[in-house]
């Protein structure tokens, strides 16, 4: 079913709408035959609400893949995750909270080592100190070349978002990262007509960052740049125009603000960055959206470092806080989430996501249980994570009848 | 699954099937953790053939899609519902058993009331009696204007099913209604060339009707008419060339008759309108047909009047009869719906529907009840209703190997 077709169907109404999304929530048992992370938790809220409502487990991107948090939430939001994809370079800017646009090139980038030959000694230029790499992308950022301007945003030690704004960027561009020490950095090619002078122009932002490093007190370990992974946002319709719905997204990290920033969603100020800041911003935006994201991040770094009573507590934390929503009254709540992350796997999986749908018109499944078990009973059956938001907009009565 | 492939694959056999469809059969509890319309009714014969069958819920048209009787009718005989659009104009005229062709142009008409200067005062002129209706659609029926014949089918009060039948017609034509009082009626216009020669002869038309209104003695009140939602029948292969099949309809109303002969059924002759009615037409054609559709609209009323014991009743009352169609020995048997329609929604809904498919080669689910809930437990899964037709097939031995 594609999005022209819903989005001919979308109707106004006053209902209010929220989706819980707990980062890689579905999970794995410690050992054959036991509990997952989330059937571990105790959670009698949970557990009441899914009562409540009906199950079932989401595929984030089709059976057996296993997404990263891009495709996990553009599906979970409503899209075809392997149509609408958002490359590398995009969702490191978006990661940094950086305002990338439609006409944006983007780019991962790290400092290097080069030696005097100008082969690469280092890819990651010792793994330099992030205040020191922050100096040194206050040095390239601003840099304007023909009308191009250039941001160089600091991720972590060597990692930085690499950016260009300007007229006429195709983002059809080769890496000049060689991916191994001991050659020099490859240039910045133009895979088709279009991208021609943002090769060009790349290349001289490579080359100025190279003399202005050099320059530098810190040069000595961080000489040159290497690029990556050139891409720019896919454009996507907005939940405004989709859906006709006020959406606002509560989450801390900078990647899924950018991603809710990318459908569309208003990304709302927090007082700060606990689970309970989020939930607050729920409860003082309550009454200017229809429809509210809100991203747990814990459930994630926990599973993928491998810490399972890590993420049970996370899974516990929402629990604990989930009241706050309740009393809110929503005519819908989703609980789900973008993928799984199994602490025993100690990263992303391809498993499918428990999910939870209540509503007033939902047809509940009687089962008072929120845990994979559980939702592989549910009456959602296994389904694309991308149907969800069309059967929750039903249940919102936010979809109009089709056919006579 | 398209339809090419499947029809590559039918093979000839001796087997019946029956389908019987309980119009709008999903429902929903009166109240939280309550039971719905089917789990309420007390349906000892649908709970045997349950523990003999594999069960599941249907998704007509999507998820989330709440489909009209048209597109849930073609999911449920296996046809892809959003491909295949049955428009307002021609389920009208199907509405009223009107023979539609695929050729024919059909339309919603209204009789109306204009004032001296042409400009609509009522809409509806007064909600006039359909046997006032009736005299005058007789009056309009018949006539013929440059080799085009045109067909006035009464539906109720004001309403009635407009068709142009002739060479060279399209379809892609604007409403002359202007969807409001105190403005005139809006010309017929064509949306393309190829559907001129149909806009000229539609607005010849209205004219005509509106001299001969004008003239008759109800013509104070039903003095003009205005046309909405222009459309043809969509071209769908049919059972016969599809399948294999000699299949029959057995249904009351009019719509229901007609998508079935758009699929190449057979309607059946009643002696009366009673359920009794129709299963005792079942008996009679037994010998002389592969495939019975046998249509039950009490459920779809009652829900759609919000009579939650109304449709609890209807539900009974084809569990009283269904000995009727288990005596006759089928080989396959579909009992579901194409479409949920909840009491407490009053309308129809986007619920995934509850279905049963009994054979001598269905792996049976042993779940002796059925229900929404007994069915989301089911081997069947959630599945597109347009799925049940193979599967259905198959069990009736009906369709070949894929490959070697």
């Amino acid at each position: 079913m594609d999005l022209e077709f819903l989005q001919s169907l979308a109707l106004p109404a006053h209902t209010k709408m929220a989706m819980i999304i707990m980062d890689g929530l579905g999970g794995l048992p410690l050992e054959a035959g036991g509990k997952t992370e989330l059937e571990t938790a105790h959670t009698p809220n949970l557990d009441a609400l899914a009562a409540q409502s009906a199950l079932g487990l989401t595929v984030p991107a089709g059976p057996g893949i296993t997404p990263g948090s891009g495709p996990g939430h553009l599906a979970i939001f409503g899209y075809d995750p392997i149509r609408h994809e958002i490359g590398r370079g995009a969702l490191e800017a978006l990661g940094v909270d950086f305002d990338l646009r439609p006409e944006d090139v983007a780019a991962r980038g790290n400092f290097c080592t080069v030696d005097a030959m100008g082969v690469v000694t280092d890819r990651r230029a010792g793994r330099l100190p992030t205040e020191v790499s922050r100096e040194l992308a206050g040095l390239l950022r601003g840099i304007q070349i023909d009308g191009v301007e250039f941001f160089v945003e600091t991720v972590k030690e060597h990692r930085f978002a690499f950016v260009m704004r300007g007229p006429g960027l195709g983002e059809a561009l080769t890496d000049t990262d060689p991916h191994q020490a001991g050659v020099p950095p490859l240039p910045v090619r133009a895979l088709e007509p279009a991208s021609e002078k943002a090769a060009r122009l790349a290349g001289r932002f490579v080359d100025r960052a190279g003399e202005l490093l050099a320059a530098h007190p810190a040069g000595h370990a961080a000489n040159a740049i290497l690029l990556r992974g050139f891409d720019r946002l896919p454009s996507v319709p907005k939940y405004g125009e989709l859906f006709g719905l006020r959406a606002a997204a509560i989450a801390v990290n900078g990647m899924y603000r950018g991603v809710a920033r990318l459908v569309g969603m208003t990304v709302l100020d927090l007082d700060g960055v606990t689970l309970a800041d989020e939930f607050s911003a729920l409860e003082k935006n309550w009454d200017d959206f229809d429809f509210f994201y809100l991203h747990v991040k814990k459930t994630d770094t926990a599973g993928e470092s491998g810490d399972f009573p890590g993420k049970v507590r996370a899974i516990e934390e929402v629990d604990a806080l989930l009241p706050c929503l309740t009393a809110l009254n929503p005519d819908v709540v989703i609980v789900g989430g973008d993928h799984s992350s199994p602490a025993v796997l100690k990263s992303h999986s391809w498993h499918p996501v428990p999910t939870l749908l209540y509503g007033k018109y939902v047809r509940a499944d009687g089962i008072a249980e929120f845990g994979e078990r559980a939702c592989a009973r549910g009456s959602l059956g296994v389904l694309p994570a991308k149907d969800v938001m069309p059967i929750a907009l039903a249940d919102a009565q936010r979809l109009a009848k089709f056919g006579a």
